[in-house]
């Protein structure tokens, strides 16, 4: 096995050896940019990880693993457009530097390559790769949908909220690790084994960037610390203290979520407070510890050895132990 | 062999069994919408009519043209925004009706259930299938571009322009018939001779579409006559007209094609004396029969029955046949 670092360096390799830009100009320059904008490429590290796992040469998935990494970028120049977003990895976002039709055509594009790179394999295999990818490419779609859909409801319920973000972020993660057990030919059972692990550690890495987004140390977390908090969005930590909270409570977070404040510092403190008093922020991180070890629990049930299962658990403590 | 009419029957049948709608209802409703608004469903005919002519049954072949037509539309969903149209086919466009973001994100759910389609055949068939829609729709993604770069450019070859609508057009109608051949198992020498049949085609139709826009009947066209020389559109008889006129003509219908007016009629009577005084409507009209022509000759290639190439041809002269 490698280091995570390793196949970091060994899947930038690949992408730079991928020929994107050919006629017209107008429609590939914004797909090499927007892949060459760095980020941590987890997805096809985890991709590489697994076929490795499953006894495959790593580099028989290199195909596979480009092809979830387009996907994602492809998910984010069109959600760009969607939330008018001007920035991406501290750089402007596709729509920014060219235009809206530029990020909606290059996206199509990018959605269309993604599949094509499963053409390097057999056909059962192709076969299997592609239709994973469309189960996993429409629900990450179904998940931007109810995302959307949130914004404007009040009565969102918590399966609804775990559905949302298990479809819009976990779903990936799960196909990610998937495709590379489809690429070692590894047995049914453990497919779909890597995939509940993968797709797990999803939903509780999102739950944990919720619980980060007000309680994480600004110095550590990417993002703006109470991002969430000033959009008002319903994150799961927003959707329990709503459950938890005693009527006054209740009503000074709703109020609290109900306004945009030029000076946000105030109502991040109120809404951490009433996170905190109503019990919110601690079931907050009882649902991480339950969903990091529901992938671990899955763990158990595969055909790998105990040195490989290790390592997998060593990878997921390491991807949970983002500075609380 | 069945009629085109019974062929359109059958698919339009075929589609209303196709379930859409499930939720989240905001992402799947405008797909609905949009499948439903009609039009003469020419694609999906011709993959069915190609099976068939290849001796399958044409209703293995359903599957296949239900998938180009949701390509198609997702085509149209997404041009539709970037053109900033309002209406299609009489009806309001799905971002008109819904929103921008709506178009985008359903476009994009559409184009992966094209892709769907394409699991009710078994590994073989799938990859042939999926392989040659992706080499396709990446066309036409190109063709989309060209066309957008050829607003803002003055020096358009003939070449250039025949390659855009060859691209933007013409490849979805040799690929839909190539997709019959595919599912028929025809040999690999008919499927390149039905693709090229169509594409030639296919080429011929959007030429004869351009003369149409400014010399059809009025009563017979689906659209507005003239509606390319309001919009200063660069067709083939703009651009032959530009390559045959004198210097004198060439000036006043580049300066009719540099003004917006409010009263079109005289721009258009301009333009179309210019059209015919130049030779560029009869050089358009000869360039129709040249590509219609090079589609028949690629029929006599193929290792299917007199009948049957009289059937194509007949299918080629019909649609060849609107009133000009």
């Amino acid at each position: 096995m490698l280091s995570i670092e390793k196949y970091q360096e060994e899947f930038i390799k690949f992408l730079e050896d991928y020929q994107i830009v050919k006629a017209p100009q107008g429609l590939y320059q914004p797909i090499e940019y927007i892949l060459n904008l760095g980020g941590k490429r987890l997805r096809p590290v985890l991709t590489l990880m697994t076929a490795h796992i499953f006894n495959s040469d790593y580099k028989k998935a290199l195909n596979a693993a480009l092809s979830i990494e387009v996907f994602h970028n492809f998910s984010l120049v069109h959600d760009d457009i969607m939330d008018d977003a001007p920035l991406r990895r501290g750089h402007q976002t596709v729509h920014e530097k060219w235009d809206i039709n530029t990020g909606i055509l290059s996206g199509d594009a990018m959605l269309i390559m993604a599949y094509q790179l499963f053409e390097h394999y057999e056909a059962d295999v192709f076969q299997a790769l592609a239709k994973l990818f469309s189960k996993t490419a429409l629900e990450v779609c179904e998940g931007q949908q109810y995302d959307i859909d949130f914004e404007t409801r009040n009565d969102v319920t918590i399966p609804e909220y775990l559905k949302m973000i298990e479809f819009k972020t976990a779903v990936l993660v799960g196909a990610a690790m998937k495709m590379g057990a489809i690429v070692a030919k590894a047995s049914t059972e453990d497919q779909e084994g890597i995939y509940d692990f993968g797709r797990y550690l999803g939903i509780a890495f999102q739950l944990q960037d919720d619980y980060l987004d007000a309680f994480g140390d600004p110095k550590t977390f990417g993002k703006q610390v109470g991002g969430d908090i000033i959009e008002n969005k319903k994150t799961y930590l927003y959707l329990k203290a709503l459950q938890f909270a005693e009527a006054s409570e209740k009503k000074e977070l709703e109020s609290l979520f109900a306004s945009t404040v030029d000076d946000a510092s105030e109502k991040i403190v109120g809404a951490k407070a009433i996170f905190q008093s109503s019990g919110s922020a601690e079931a907050t991180k009882s649902a991480i510890l339950e969903y990091t070890n529901k992938a671990f629990d899955v763990l158990e049930t595969l055909d790998i050895s105990e040195d490989k299962k290790a390592l997998l658990k060593a990878f997921g403590h390491n991807l949970m132990n983002r500075t609380v």
